[in-house]
């Protein structure tokens, strides 16, 4: 099938999943370039595929791709240049908390670090992300191509954390925070069942959090500098964890 | 002193900052928000500050403050909401490479990545930061505001590297690349005296630098992850070299 014009009903509702509303309520998104495409495909969440016409790429699917031109592209892109590719996706139906390894974002704002960090919570073996019901769309455009795909093999759900960390602690999750001052160097911290809060990038974690918090982290820097971005702290203190897991 | 308008010719001056170029001709670049302010300032690279008059906002400053409206900010300003203070600093004059632990950037392009590699580059005490020609501009606005204010605390100059590297092997430098497959864990690495290459987002490290490096690491992870956010990695490799330099 080619589809050449903007104004087709399916490009038109297509279009509509640029918006977050929109995406819940059909519980689909858009993600773009074949590396996306290729990685919800491989978890069965790729439902179609349109593909720019005449073009030399090529992409394994079990269904039918529906061939566009730039145009449509265009209209359901969110970059001045877009991919020759994009996918629609269905949304993961994650609702259980699994594992051992839990990481809990208070209120993180910034898609980008949203993305580094869901990159980096699979490279560090985190088994759950509960982010807070303030937090940003990870069905949003930026947080997709942060991710590189690993969204796609992560256990994300958004919860009330105050409501979600005593429950935590009585099931034997110990609470981390961090703290620069009074904090543990995380390097001499063990811990097989965790539940590691990380706070908004200007304000922390909310005070109400913290006090629920069994214990506090820090990672030895110079003293000269303040904090680190919170995308990078969050893989520090997940990358030390991680080691001490293994061992 | 108060600028109620956008056409005065201090602030026509000023504007024209928001161009990469014409900073390197005035030698001169724009920053936003009392963080940045008060860290230039101690670094005695401020020359001017624009604030919002009628504030009630202080800032302790030697100099006669610049009061100006709102209209004048939003002139200046790369924010949709202006920050109520705006510096005017000097470029510093980096030329020479010091210290034992540089970092080399070979092209890194996106200023937020950039930004995050500055902060983390302080916090674990690297001496150098050098630059490829090609890589963005380091007084751009949102390398700047992703610093933290670090910029003014470190030491970063601009080089081809292809010429630079041999020299630092000479000197005594090991130098030190990533590879997923063939290198080292780092953590198992130590090192007092070395130079860090990291390459760019998409493709890596230039093919004919890859070959220049002593020895390659990499960063113990899922293999399920194949790659992390170059900022994040930058990070965690600094962090566990800075660890090893201190035992």
């Amino acid at each position: 099938m080619l589809i050449t014009s903007v104004d087709n009903k399916k490009i038109k509702r297509y279009a509509m999943l640029k918006n977050s509303k929109a995406r819940y309520k059909e519980r689909l998104f858009l993600i773009e370039g074949m590396h996306l495409c290729y990685e919800a495909y491989k978890n069965n969440l790729l439902v179609d595929v349109l593909m720019l016409e005449d073009t030399n790429i090529s992409f394994n699917y079990d269904r039918e791709i529906t061939y566009v031109t730039e145009n449509v592209l265009k209209k359901l892109s969110n970059l001045t240049t877009p991919s020759n590719i994009i996918g629609i996706c269905k949304m993961m139906d994650n609702k259980e908390i699994i594992g051992n390894h839990l990481l809990l974002l208070d209120d993180i704002n910034d898609p980008g670090n949203i993305g580094t960090i869901i990159r980096s919570s699979k490279a560090f073996n985190v088994d759950t992300i509960i982010l807070s019901d303030n937090s940003v769309d990870i069905y949003n455009d930026k947080v997709l191509r942060s991710t590189q795909g690993m969204l796609f093999n992560m256990n994300i759900i958004y919860a009330n954390l105050m409501e979600i960390i005593p429950k935590l602690h009585d099931n034997g999750y110990m609470i981390l925070g961090t703290d620069v001052t009074s904090g543990e160097d995380v390097r001499e911290v063990k811990c097989s069942r965790y539940a590691l809060i990380m706070g908004n990038e200007g304000n922390g974690v909310h005070e109400e959090i913290k006090v629920l918090c069994d214990k506090n982290l820090y990672i030895k820097m110079n003293s000269a500098c303040e904090s680190l971005n919170v995308g990078v702290a969050t893989s520090i203190l997940l990358y030390e964890l991680n080691r001490g897991h293994n061992e």
